[in-house]
């Protein structure tokens, strides 16, 4: 790369950082890549650390010593993401949402990349410490937001079937009751998806009793995987404590209320902001 | 927002523009932002504009006039973009992909965000010039792909479903006859997740003669959707051209050769960087 002004650069570290996450970069690499010195280097990164954690961005990890380097760790803050998720109550509380059988349609808002990333973005925040070597979701509408939490996390994903596909080769099958439809499904994954004793992050969209969550936990266990997490984006709260099937989770927002004969619906902030 | 000096307005603005592709920021929204005179935020957009373009990352159109702004294109050199899909042709090529009736084990890759960003960079810069109100694809490896490129042109994505979904509400289902296997399939799309007369780009992973892609350019008919164009990750050269259903497509990567005797497999950059 050709030698950049000190603004040329900032605007470049920053796209790079933004790029990286969870990566650690030696400065070094930097003042190699930027013909610069280590100390401008410096400099240059407490001017966008400044701003990343003001803005709620993410953090910016410096460590020092010979093997050293810097290292972004995309953040929410708390108060702009409890605002997000308030919007998204609001959106989930739409009368119009109700389907036969009191579910709720969601699709629309699965469907939004830009939500999905503000959601992502709370999922790593809030694992942002946890030892997790992969993201295991099920099939169809966790993807996004596995996807997305990945992203700001810089790890890998792995897919749930709900079938057994041949472009996957063999797999593990598992038989599992749904908690709430009390139906035997079989969900699959792919004996070289996943490397024995990983540590697992399981993020889904929905979560009721918990059973299909409990599913994927069971599977893993096949894989001897150690689950470091759960996150879903909606549980619900008409569940009652002792139904659970789980108790260890992460939501982003609590379906309290759901009354099909008035078609009320009601939507609160979920247990991680609670903490 | 606090009044920045120029060095951490830079970098707010850097990532502020990063995180709104293909949206009209007026020049007026972010003098207000900083607090600075529109001379001020011109200099720095021309600063940014002159990294992002030397790097690849994208365009800055900038708008004059009273209602005029700023718009950031996230596109990718054609250089860095055959680069890195040589890297996925090269590792596509590996003898351990080889499955059961010529099918390519790539879950792996796609299950890679990172990778799963270059490639939907690709398409967003390859569609960036087309009229598109949505994303559609069909589950399941298709949606990270499709994510990945809504992302980048700020659009929402729609997903076909193989089955129908009692969390979806009433919706259209078709019967199509599967290219490579002559099997009939189903897929369905809810009546509520697209608006009729949409313009769409449908994005998958994999196409064969084309018959899925087929069945979702029918089923969007019933949408009275108008298709505005398809890309795929990788197409089987495989299939004569009389066989083949659709002709019209970006194809990033082409399967030439498959040899199951040998273990033999060859990809190559597809239709994309050939123009």
């Amino acid at each position: 790369m050709k030698k950049l002004k000190r603004s040329a650069r900032l605007v470049e570290m920053t796209q790079y950082l933004l790029a990286r996450p969870h990566t650690l970069i030696s400065l070094t690499a930097f003042a190699e890549r930027y013909q610069s010195a280590k100390s401008s280097i410096s400099e240059d990164l407490a001017i966008i650390k400044e701003v990343f954690e003001e803005q709620g961005v993410g953090e910016l990890h410096t460590l020092a010593g010979a093997a050293g380097g810097v290292r972004f760790t995309p953040k929410c803050r708390k108060d702009q993401a409890l605002e997000q998720i308030n919007a998204i109550c609001r959106q989930l509380e739409e009368p119009d949402r109700l389907l036969p059988g009191g579910y709720l349609y969601m699709t629309d808002l699965i469907g939004e990349p830009g939500l999905m990333q503000e959601v992502g973005r709370m999922f790593a925040s809030a694992f942002s410490d946890s030892r997790i070597d992969v993201i295991v979701t099920v099939e169809t509408k966790g993807i996004p937001l596995a996807y997305a939490t990945a992203q700001f996390l810089n790890l890998p994903v792995v897919v749930v079937r709900r079938d057994h596909k041949v472009t996957e080769g063999s797999a593990v099958s598992i038989n599992y009751v749904s908690g709430s439809s009390k139906r035997i499904q079989t969900m699959s994954l792919a004996r070289r998806a996943l490397k024995e004793e990983s540590r697992v992050l399981i993020i889904d969209d929905f979560m009721k009793a918990g059973g299909t969550i409990q599913g994927m936990v069971d599977l893993l266990r096949e894989f001897r995987a150690e689950v470091a997490g759960v996150g879903v984006l909606v549980e619900s709260g008409e569940v009652e404590y002792e139904e659970r099937l789980l108790h260890d989770y992460v939501s982003l927002a609590r379906l309290t209320e759901v009354d099909l004969r008035t078609r009320r619906i009601t939507v609160q902030p979920g247990n991680y902001f609670q903490s």
